[in-house]
């Protein structure tokens, strides 16, 4: 490679903390990139975290960095690690990449052991390149902003523990959808129709469908159904009675919400773009998570 | 009426606190009883409630005092009223008669202005009685009980604010059913399976059904379905992961709740008994409550 | 009025057969509109159907006639009825206008009673017009087309009488999906999304939603819950095993169905138009339909 | 062994057709119950397939002579092949053992290569006993009974192919309980609640939950949840409305019904024994066929 270094591309390397026997994948991988020209930088925290597995000649650098500088950033770990760097690098165009560490995730989807011919693949710009929208939520209280972050999967807004049921107002597009009385109310991307949505009876949403999905969380009316409105609705949910309610965006709590307090929900402007290796297939990866072609119920009915 | 006051037979009343209109009714049905030959009570807080409406000559009673002298206890007022006074009067042997004084409630089923005519049948001999199971939920820390109460809806175990998930692991009769992870799971009797259990995905079950029913609410393997033990069951619920965990038996919230502690659940030794008036029917309190003969969906199919 | 016929704009009526009482509205309405300076007709059944009620003066246009040659037409009747007209209608340009003769239905939105000013404020260019899709299916046996339909609502796939169930294989823009087992499967629009999909399970999909809904009946594999696809895939739908297997679009049954057959469905290139008044809200629709501020559920949960 | 023949214990075999390689297990398995002193018999069918298979020496007998004469019979194969057996055997007292010849059954719960050992244990008399309940269903037309039938999972009244769909009248002990218009109902016993009604979206009932549940599929009316009764209900459903309406007794179809025609379901008096090895639970067999230990759903929520 006689590429200055000054002009090789970054590729940068994330890894999920406390991962039995990751440094032997994480150090074949850096050898592969290397090997084919990359500068391999690590993200700061999981540069600290290899060091203490003595991985030596380590290039850290911050989310920032990577988001400014990286041409593409690696993500070794599960669904939680990607979305976690991934709602940190959604402001910057850099693309992911997610290798699973462990068992399939449904957007950490090449095995480690086709990790090297994967990114070799994609590298090779044979990549199948996916969109993934983003939910931005700001809290509203008195016509004022006092609270705003991103979410990747869902904004939830749920009753307090022991705290009965909540009352939320929706208004989608300035027009009243209900007064929904239940446990709380998930507001999903695609992304996240695989995770919370999924468990409160929410359907699957291919992550080309431009919608975001309302589930209800055990909502007393019994027609209080999942509902998809387009992408570009701004929701809004008012708290009108309840005690502890709080918001989550994925995984982040925000928990000093008063009643009349409006969350306030749109599409982000920012996207994150997954790199796939060729041949992937989204319903490749239902069918593998959701065991679709077993049939649990009574096999006599099948004679 | 010749016979004297220490030989009447004594019904209590019990009124739901707040409730605008409920002088002039609780006074009607307050004058048909005694003019029935009744010595009417009130529940001690009934009565110094009714005091602030000006209601004079009120005799007032406590719980115990009422389950030990009492032949009936009428409510007036919704389920919640019912429930928390039957939860009281469980211990004695007290028969209980609901009347609702707004909609019609699933165990307060005889309106307002039907009270009359239907404690008339009913005093006169011709009632359908109908008895309810009640839990018994006992929480062991190191084989120590620390807290123990009963529950006519349901005993609910459940994540705290914004605390990502719980895993419980279910024993049932000795027998190992499963690590759950979920938000939460509801342990209901019939009765509170028109209620929460309800609002997360579980069946009905007929009130004489002697069977419990076990809800996850939200959990994340989607095959973890709502499922009917026998009455007889003893159920136990160990907290293995997750934080701030609590345990509501109907409303009643326990939050002091550490990992390792194990709630015991199994069917109360004591019953409630409900009068309904002649020609009552459970299907037809469902049928209107529930809007059975509605068909929201695309009239188009009818034709 | 100096316009003279030729010249006047066309709107055409369509009225449910066998509907008591039909006439005063029908009468009341195409007065209204001549009044207004239009040339009123009459869809031939229609013509037919007010025949037989005495009323005078009709004029008739064929569905094609009424296609090419009108500028709008209105709909008497429920959901029904405007379904099978918008299927006849949606290859041409004309938008459509719902009136209910009965309970409010999710597509004929207008009630009797405010139909003048209705009207009135849509003529005058105060309508919100909306875009519906329509579904194209074709079967395909041994690579040959044998069959081909259009559908407002949806495309079922379904076991025959008695039948067991089916197994089908689904294919979305050439990846393999899974292998269905179940009752059958639904196929809808977000306008269908109101009707069979719901009964079924499936969400609810706002009609400005690009996507297309598949609801499996009573599937044998717990985890095949619905799933939203975008609107530009193609379904490919091969009958893998089951008897007397057959295939429905919106009410018309096609019945000669083999194993091997392929039903082949996307989005129609025609899309129908329906016209609401100013003011008019999907979001009322649904919580009027849905009974959405009602709670069933024991209120003693909300106190 | 010293007994003679007419003194020995009888046993009955009942064999799977088509199961490719059960030629050496059942071989296996008769030697071992030759062994252990029993007089071993096959079912008629039973006989007349292993025959066809080259196994000599073997002894006949029909379904009645194996009720009347049997002392156990044992099922290899799966759990359809158990239940045509076990409704057939269901009016001897003669209890059931159930080997699964191929994946675990939620009745056939003894593996291949536990059979000789947990059948050692079961005819040492330290089996456990399971005592499940069959249903009974009259079809009566103009008050005459014109068919009659049993069913050990379920009695299922559904529409025709391309039918629409069906208007069921619901009664239970005489009372009404509602008009349901759907794709038709399930009346499950606790045994069919792990098929077709799990599909439907009902509940699981313990085989020692005295219930029946009913389960509407595809109701029109989304509160028509799944309702469990009292196994001593007498339930009769109605033809109210709809085309080419069959009526299904596991999975035998009658199909000559008419609009009018009530189907009269009520338990059997005869009721399935089944005989599981020491060690047996029902919730690990729950656990292993629903997959109950895993989480599809996004890992990122765990952490």
């Amino acid at each position: 490679m006689s590429v200055s270094p000054e002009k090789q591309k970054i590729i940068a390397l994330v890894v999920r903390q406390n991962t039995p026997g990751i440094e032997e994948p994480a150090r074949r991988l850096t050898q592969f990139l290397s090997g084919a020209g990359y500068r391999v930088v690590f993200e700061a925290d999981t540069a600290a975290y290899l060091d203490t597995l003595g991985i030596d000649g380590i290039e850290a650098m911050s989310v920032a960095e990577i988001g400014e500088q990286g041409s593409y950033a690696v993500v070794m770990g599960g669904d939680g690690t990607m979305l976690g760097i991934a709602r940190q690098l959604a402001r910057y165009e850099i693309p992911l990449i997610g290798i699973n560490s462990g068992r399939l995730g449904f957007i950490t989807d090449i095995p480690l052991e086709r990790m090297v011919p994967a990114l070799h693949e994609i590298l090779q710009g044979q990549a199948r390149a996916e969109e993934r929208t983003l939910l931005e939520a700001r809290v509203v209280r008195d016509g004022a902003e006092i609270f705003c972050s991103v979410a990747f999967n869902d904004v939830v807004v749920a009753r307090g523990t022991g705290a009965g049921m909540v009352e939320l107002k929706l208004t989608v597009d300035g027009e009243f959808m209900y007064n929904q009385r239940a446990d709380g109310l998930i507001v999903s991307t695609p992304t996240g129709s695989t995770a919370y949505a999924l468990s409160a009876g929410g359907p699957l949403l291919h992550p080309r469908v431009r919608g975001i999905v309302l589930v209800p969380i055990a909502p007393h009316a019994l027609s209080n159904r999942p509902i998809v409105v387009p992408e570009s609705s701004e929701i809004v949910v008012e708290l009108v009675a309840g005690r502890d309610i709080s918001v989550n965006f994925d995984m982040q709590t925000f928990t000093s919400l008063q009643l009349g307090d409006r969350i306030v929900i749109s599409r982000s402007p920012h996207t994150v773009t997954f790199l796939h290796p060729h041949g992937w297939s989204y319903y490749h990866t239902l069918r593998e998570k959701l065991h679709w072609n077993e049939y649990p119920t009574n096999e006599g009915k099948l004679t």
